[in-house]
């Protein structure tokens, strides 16, 4: 038996020689469709690496996505995400489901050794060929990252996966924003952490379809699920006709089995047929696309810019901004007129 | 008696018609620089809000700057980067210094309420007018966060702030690198939170230009300390003649007064003297420099492409993405082809 997570999980030892083995993409794509967790690793490997290869590999996988529901977990610190994501794992290859996790860190090698435990965690928990797992954190700067992390899920989706989990730090309307990753959305919050009004006032309600008060076995648990479901009553248009109306679930994903995953589960496939069927998966998939596009243009420009990086003509400017000669405004619109 | 915090610190209520109001960048410069903390709190607004008027800001800005040390603070959470914060402040100002405290959270609203809460207990630390305390959120993309972050600095420095503490979690190679943004970088650790071979995994022995073993009169204190000490002697480059060797201070910040504040503050003053000294300072300025120009360079071409945005073009090539026809590198190539 071959354990997939030992070739998913975890950067590769040589980025850079790695970069330079020549890849045949169709061929790859190939083989991570019939389900070969090497090809899925190395896949990914190539969309990180963001080397020339990767445009290929975008080519290849273009006609094989649209399957998978991508769900994104999000939540603060603390509130139980990696236990969640585990127990999810757990019980959807229980009802016989392929799945991907991708855990996305977009702040820093601070947080590498907590997310490396969590792997471990998941890891234990599948042991299995259905499941890939992969963390991905910034090489680099955060333009990458926006840019790999939907090219990573489209590998997952094409390989079979019919759910891949996000897992993101990210609320609000940064590039690496869960909801603009997702189709499903699914907030963790936990009792005393984030009141309601506290959820609200971040914005999470607005981004969530699914909401869930995890450690529910702890005091102030009722009150914040009752506060919550007052919440999405309030909902801007939640009481529109054939609008979504995010349920709150409640769980304690820290034992064995996980309880209230099961509901979790039901209240994810039931936002899976919502989207279907009210047309909001299509417009989703198309706004996420166009922000792939911007991404990848930023990116391309990005790395032009790079190229006068090492020129003498940014030094010069940068040099004069020092000097107090001229400002980064200015600069810049000569800096742009290079390219 | 004015207290500038009430005007630098939290975003304005209005930021639309904020940002619609005509600004006299000059005037407000000169106010700022002879102290007034509204036209600080008000500059600093421009610079977030990111409108039109931001150019004329930077470019009245640009000769008033290169007095101040910007000192940035980074850790984990939960090291105490906030109490620490609060205790240089007030030992700064005991020393009759102008602060400036600059909070940058990259990541999400979720620690909205906890940077809430930490400005709060700074404001009672503080409560003169010597301090201007601003913290700094993503409105929409961290692109947009790695432009305003070094123009607020500007503002600081401009307004008379001898050192300005930038507190952030960013660390690595990201546009909002706390190394990218800063003079000196202070490290904070706590004991048993990351050992010394952690931190050096996390790359941040890398970063260090001051290391804080912060919470020291807990147990391990003693271990962790001394294996930062040994690491900072193996480090590259070290043991050159004129190098500068990290020091590693012991604080317990949570005290009223802090003990082991002032060692960190002589260190940062003596890194200080090391960057004049050996021509490092000015490297580092031009780098930031170059860095910023990027980012304005880069910030410019995604609103032009927020332009196309709108348009019916971007629609149609994020359709075509969807149904599989293309992929975003080839649709993002067609983008370009349009700026």
């Amino acid at each position: 038996m071959t354990d997939p997570l030992q070739h998913a999980a975890g950067p590769a030892p040589h980025p850079g020689r790695r970069g330079r083995r020549a890849v045949d993409a169709g061929d790859l794509v190939e083989r991570a469709r019939r389900g070969e967790a090497r090809a899925v690793a190395r896949l990914i490997s190539v969309v990180e690496d963001a080397g020339p290869a990767v445009r290929e590999v975008a080519a290849a996988l273009a006609p094989h996505g649209g399957r998978a529901q991508v769900v994104g977990l999000t939540g603060a610190p603390g509130v139980g995400k990696s236990t969640t994501t585990a127990a999810l794992v757990r019980a959807l290859r229980q009802a016989g489901r392929r799945v991907g996790v991708l855990a996305v860190d977009p702040s820093s090698p601070f947080s590498g050794g907590a997310l490396l435990g969590d792997r471990v965690r998941m890891q234990q928990a599948a042991g299995d060929d259905g499941v890939y797992i992969r963390s991905m954190a910034t090489r680099g700067h955060l333009g990458g990252l926006a840019v790999a992390t939907p090219l990573a899920l489209r590998v997952l989706d094409a390989a079979g996966c019919d759910v891949v989990l996000v897992e993101t730090v990210g609320v609000g309307q940064s590039e690496l924003d869960v909801a603009s990753l997702a189709d499903t959305t699914v907030v963790l919050l936990a009792p005393g952490m984030g009141d309601g009004i506290q959820a609200a006032k971040a914005g999470i309600l607005e981004v969530a379809d699914v909401l869930v008060v995890n450690k529910a076995d702890r005091e102030g648990a009722d009150r914040t699920v009752r506060e919550l479901r007052a919440m999405t009553l309030l909902g801007s248009g939640a009481d529109r006709p054939g609008a979504w109306r995010p349920p709150v679930c409640r769980t304690v994903a820290v034992r064995e089995t996980g309880s209230g995953v099961e509901a979790v589960l039901d209240a994810v496939a039931a936002h899976r047929d919502w989207l279907a069927a009210s047309g909001e998966g299509h417009r989703r998939r198309t706004r996420r696309a166009r922000r792939e596009v911007e991404a990848v243009a930023l990116d391309g420009l990005r790395r032009r810019m790079g190229e006068v990086r090492g020129s003498a003509a940014l030094h010069a400017l940068a040099e004069r901004v020092v000097a107090g000669e001229t400002d980064a405004y200015r600069a810049a619109d000569e800096l742009v007129a290079r390219l």
